[in-house]
């Protein structure tokens, strides 16, 4: 599954390396697909990992994952660095192998190392959070557009996809020679996961309409990811 | 929704304290309903955060979080500490707010923070693997026994729950005053995630059955929880 070379070489993966993927369309699909990100930084009180929403927009050397909010502003805070790992994972079945040893889980995952940047300018943080919002479906152009003050609350963070890395498990366990012709069961357990219909808020007017892309989120795969442009569902495997 | 006092100055919730959870049960049962952690720590390259299968067991003072297998052993090579911090979020739903700035998910999520400590033993290791095998549903039992040189491989971690906070957001969006009497939509999207039917493994002989917890897993909330006792279901909501 190796058909690019790893970025660097605290990105190259040593365990596990038959899974790596370093392929910069397979790592986006991934991105495009998950839903949260799980973002650590060392703190002088230790490590801290908080999950965040999360975008990701730019290609080659311009692309880039963007976060926000009150959580990145305490994370920045805390840490001395801005040396930050998110890390998106998406589940897609418990894998039962004969030997508990080779127990394991089907997923798809992405780590991205690297250097977060605040976003300061109003036009470009404005774009930015458009980014994150339409991560999961383009609900930012149907809501209120944000204020001035909106802009001046919310940080926005951008690390660069350079050093990314992904690590893909699908298919049957992988058992012992010796363990084939036991009575013991083989076989994986899928994991689903999808939006189920919207419930418009119990303080809601009942003129006001369903946006189409909140209605049409609903019943939908809830990794086939929306890249920001036509609906991506290249992570419906 | 503050009934306990947080444990440690560092796990105290500073931003988005009205939705912190310090109960030890509360944070138990989203523990139990979690599927993956995903796990910080500090290395001299930077901080890096993978995912990783959990189970936890014991009460009051014992009561630990366990993690194991090759990645644990590569986080443990990596840092200069022990220090780590393990994160489990359950997504259960996107908020959509009037405005973009008050989008959100809905989400339960526990953040522990504590000492990772090695179990060496070997029968105090087998018996740590069986809790995090059985945390989603109870596969040990009916699967090979570990031998010996399954034991030696694999490395198995423990981290107190003392220092353990939890996050919880759920209902409808808050939007401004200013904004109750506009044009724009508001609502949340669930989000739910379930065991599909198990799938036995292509080169599984014919007649070997199923074991009940498997069969049983099919069609099951994913988040439903599974605490190594009755079928916990706390996690429904």
């Amino acid at each position: 599954m190796t058909d690019a070379p790893p970025p660097s070489a605290r990105t190259t993966l040593r365990r596990g390396a038959n899974r790596a993927v370093y392929e910069q369309d397979r790592i986006r699909s991934i991105l495009d697909a998950g839903v949260i990100a799980h973002v650590g930084v060392a703190t002088d009180d230790g490590p801290i990992v908080l999950p965040m929403a999360y975008g990701t927009r730019g290609d080659g050397d311009a692309a880039e994952i963007l976060i926000h909010g009150a959580l990145a502003n305490a994370m920045m805070k805390a840490g001395r660095s801005l040396d930050v790992c998110l890390t998106v994972t998406i589940v897609d079945g418990l894998v039962v192998a004969r030997s508990p040893f080779h127990n394991s889980m089907n997923y798809r995952s992405v780590v991205v190392r690297g250097a977060a940047t605040a976003i300061d300018v109003a036009e470009e943080k404005a774009e930015a959070l458009k980014v994150i919002n339409d991560h999961i479906a383009p609900i930012w152009d149907t809501a209120r557009p944000p204020s001035a003050s909106d802009l001046k609350k919310t940080l926005v963070l951008a690390v660069p996809l350079a050093e990314a890395s992904a690590k893909v498990r699908d298919g049957d366990p992988i058992d012992d020679d010796e363990d084939m012709d036991g009575p013991h069961w083989a076989g994986i357990v899928p994991l689903s996961s999808s939006w189920g219909d919207p419930l418009p808020a119990a303080d809601l007017a009942d003129d006001i309409e369903m946006p189409a892309a909140v209605a049409e989120l609903g019943g939908r795969n809830a990794h086939a990811g929306y890249a920001g442009g036509a609906l991506n569902d290249r992570g419906d495997g």
